[in-house]
């Protein structure tokens, strides 16, 4: 209330700009006011600009706007380059942070049950979020993840539980917000299209012991990945089993291999490969999303831990990555392995590359798989 | 990740600059990089500059800066202006959000123990921040919450409980983000200066099922106070006890008036005033912080009210106010009525005035006087 009156104070006679308008259509209009700006754009993740920039036109009053194309229901992140620098939008509140880069996001829905839909919230049942501190034995420290609790969660009914891991860079506070997996949860349990599961996000780089403003080193802005360069006791792989202990400790889990799944993204993913044939017989579903997961050729102890893995049946092996995707040949490499082995696997591709929107779909599709039988 | 690549493409050449940078003095120094711009200011809540801007100088890379004196322990807030329009700055993705406003924060801490270090994350044990949905009857409607458990929280012992409410504009999120709650319950458990206790923070707008971003009006950009003309079925006071009853049954706490406190700022503070007199024999321990608490003169049921209330004898009823805060005559009218009927009550008395360093001085003494006799 304070820096809101302060900030009236300041911007004197500034109009109130409403940006973004999400139209009817489905069209997006951006409005920003600036009347001694040069070139006002709009960058974002939206198909109709990809890696380009949307110029804005200067209007009367100062107020630069532009609109979109029709656009397809989705979330979608974007920001303003004012004369050359990068700015989030000063009318819209809504931000995701991505390591140290935040953006705004808005959330262009047509209908009940579309993709933008299943990210927004809605009058459904809403599970509980929870940023809680676990001790890790193995690296020594306190750290922090995030635990989603389904709607029926009271403590008495076990309910099966899915860790959910981020990729390079990000941290335990990723999917529940670039990744929108509460929302997605929520949604996907009231429609009866998932099992009502416990889900697990943790923190996937051993350096820190939380995200950044939460963690141990202050207000420090991380460099991109400056804080993996700070060296920890034990990998994520080597100390996960201190999460799956201290959960199945203090929460009302379904204490066995039916009632575990993992999944992550990017280096999540590789975190996802390794976690599965380095302990073949915790959990039934796994879930390697653009997977930075790189087989080992020639190595008789990785073929023999490939070997008990599958000889274990796990319910379901499930590989998902976007036709661009800069792991592709990675993900590809890894595949002709199992093929080689006959070790049985679903595969799954679409299209677009290494980005959230792809990541939040195979949360969608994963989530939907697990658990059932 | 995907979007960083994306705003490093974007950017091109410019320079990585760090900002703010706080120097062994307490001084800070801002830099923001625009080669373009004509004039570049920094406005914050510091002492020493209060209402008004501290100009930027630039230097020949095309990045502005400016330092300011040493400033004392404290979590500050701050943004830029660039040619007369208000921005994030673009080097500190530490932001927090008051209402629809966005600004970005640092914390000055010269020692273990001052103020700064009181709103850092140290190495103590932490507390658990949930968010949650719990159902009100009276509002006939969910509605989002905070709760915070001790780091001793078990499912076992029972803890006492503190209400902690907002004020107008705000919502579930405030006294966590803007007030660093968690932070401060954390340090103060940690240093034996603060019982355990729960923390629930409620959205003091019936309106509103939750905060901007989580409540089902969707992305919706709030106006100020907008949504508190959306209407409810029943106002926060009358439908206060819905969450009592529901903290009750779903956390182990002690289910007395002896373990309960509420305490608030502003509206919130006019919440605790309200609640103080209508529920007279629910609450051990009442804090209005900056009230927005009216007596009612000539009004022989809010007499009784009041007779019933301190015939019961609270253990504490506490009213802190900063010498220049707006609410100061309402606030000496309240004292001065108490005053009339020998009601007692401490009062603390500060510098400054509206604002939210007030209000987490004030949590930080009314979360020691609590639960200690």
């Amino acid at each position: 209330m304070a820096m809101q009156s302060f900030a009236q104070q300041q911007l004197g006679q500034r109009p109130r700009v409403t940006s973004p308008v999400i139209n009817t259509d489905g069209s997006v209009t951006f409005n920003f006011y600036d009347p001694t700006a040069q070139k006002v754009s709009v960058s974002g993740d939206f198909e109709e600009i990809r890696n380009r920039r949307l110029e804005m036109q200067k209007g009367e009053n100062g107020v630069w706007s532009v609109t979109t194309q029709p656009l397809n229901p989705e979330l979608y992140s974007y920001s303003i380059s004012v004369d050359g620098q990068r700015f989030i939008d000063p009318a819209n509140s809504y931000v995701n942070r991505d390591i140290s880069t935040l953006s705004n996001i808005f959330i262009v829905s047509k209908e009940q049950g579309d993709k933008g839909s299943l990210y927004a919230v809605n009058d459904v049942p809403h599970g509980t979020l929870s940023r809680v501190w676990y001790d890790s034995p193995t690296l020594g420290t306190q750290r922090r993840m995030t635990v989603y609790l389904p709607p029926t969660y009271d403590g008495k009914k076990a309910f099966p539980v899915l860790y959910l891991l981020h990729g390079h860079g990000g941290d335990e506070t990723a999917w529940g917000d670039l990744g929108r997996a509460s929302q997605i949860l929520d949604n996907l349990i009231a429609q009866g299209k998932a099992v009502p599961m416990i889900v697990v996000m943790p923190n996937g780089n051993p350096p820190c012991d939380a995200a950044p403003g939460w963690w141990h080193a202050g207000m420090y802005v991380p460099d991109g990945n400056a804080f993996n360069q700070l060296g920890a006791k034990a990998s994520m792989e080597e100390s996960f089993m201190d999460i799956v202990n201290w959960v199945d400790k203090h929460y009302k889990t379904i204490k066995k291999r039916s009632g575990r799944a993992v999944t992550g993204l990017s280096m999540g993913g590789g975190h996802t490969f390794g976690i599965s044939y380095r302990y073949p017989q915790t959990f039934d579903y796994y879930g390697l999303q653009s997977a930075a997961g790189r087989v080992k050729r020639n190595d008789a102890q990785f073929d023999q831990q490939m070997a008990t893995l599958f000889a274990s049946k796990p319910k379901l092996y499930w590989i998902a990555i976007g036709k661009e995707d800069f792991l592709m040949q990675m993900n590809t490499e890894l595949r002709q392995y199992l093929d080689e082995h006959h070790y049985p696997y679903e595969y799954y591709e679409n299209d677009g590359g290494h980005i959230w929107r792809n990541w939040r779909i195979y949360l969608t599709l994963f989530a939907q798989k697990i658990f059932k039988d």
